[in-house]
């Protein structure tokens, strides 16, 4: 949705200050994690343990999804975006199902005056893919998705073991 | 609280791209604007109409506080980071006794990998000047601030008209 990223041949991971970041390459993304915003303490208790880590060998399928909200979303307040988040769209729920076989990090990139608000992350093995789609599929229905202003879909495998 | 600042004689305040900030100084403290994180919708409202605009000519008196919280507090989920806010520390309604006289803007810095979370920026009259102290007093008083880990005070004057 929304303009797209160019397409290219592959995608380096670098973790550390941005100024480490490479320089070269069609497009660089940039976000840092951070605490979370709309869940409470019994759903990050659920999540926590339900999540699997990020590098596990068998999880060769990997997804960068850049996403932006529309101004609309950031002008809500806290109370009504909490609202649209979970109450309305589930997506916590909708997440909790995908877990422990879609492993996923988070990166907040909207504070760094970058194109994107966010950077999603997540790894699975072959056998999830199907369920990953569905995951994905289902949050694109939801109301929350209604202020998604730009999403690009980066499907890639590992080149190297985690 | 926490280890202080340099003392020095002035300090620019440079809107725009970090790229642009000075990079002679004591010290260079950065932070964005952004969307709210913890008001309702009725809170938003009460605030926006009774908050003044930065910038007055009367408000020659200007004090830059910035502050960081403890791992303890951004560890919290966010409903408990809400109670801890607003429900026992009462920030919002401490905050909403000393407008109009006292116009505010927050800045967050976390993200940007700053030595502080938030850069706290007030400017008011010499005549309310009581009142913000007060203001101060108040919220160091609250639960919320047992979570503050750094924090240093920085009182200005306005050395041009705004």
């Amino acid at each position: 949705m929304g303009r797209g990223l160019r397409r290219v041949e592959r995608v380096a991971v670098v973790e550390g200050p941005f100024e480490y970041g490479p320089r070269q390459g069609a497009w660089r993304l940039r976000g840092v994690t951070g605490h979370e915003r709309y869940v409470t303490r019994a759903e990050q208790e659920e999540l926590r343990r339900r999540s699997s880590g990020l590098g596990r060998t068998e999880a060769t399928r990997t997804v960068l999804i850049p996403i932006r909200k529309t101004s609309a979303w950031w002008e809500l307040a806290q109370d009504e975006r909490r609202a649209i988040f979970e109450e309305q769209s589930h997506h916590i729920q909708l997440g909790l199902r995908s877990l422990p076989a879609v492993a996923r990090r988070l990166y907040h990139s909207r504070e760094l005056g970058e194109p994107f608000d966010f950077l999603t992350w997540f790894e699975f093995a072959p056998a999830a893919g199907e369920a990953f789609n569905e995951l994905l599929r289902e949050l694109r229905r939801t109301t929350e998705w209604t202020f998604v202003e730009r999403e690009v879909e980066i499907r890639l495998r590992r080149a190297v073991p985690p």
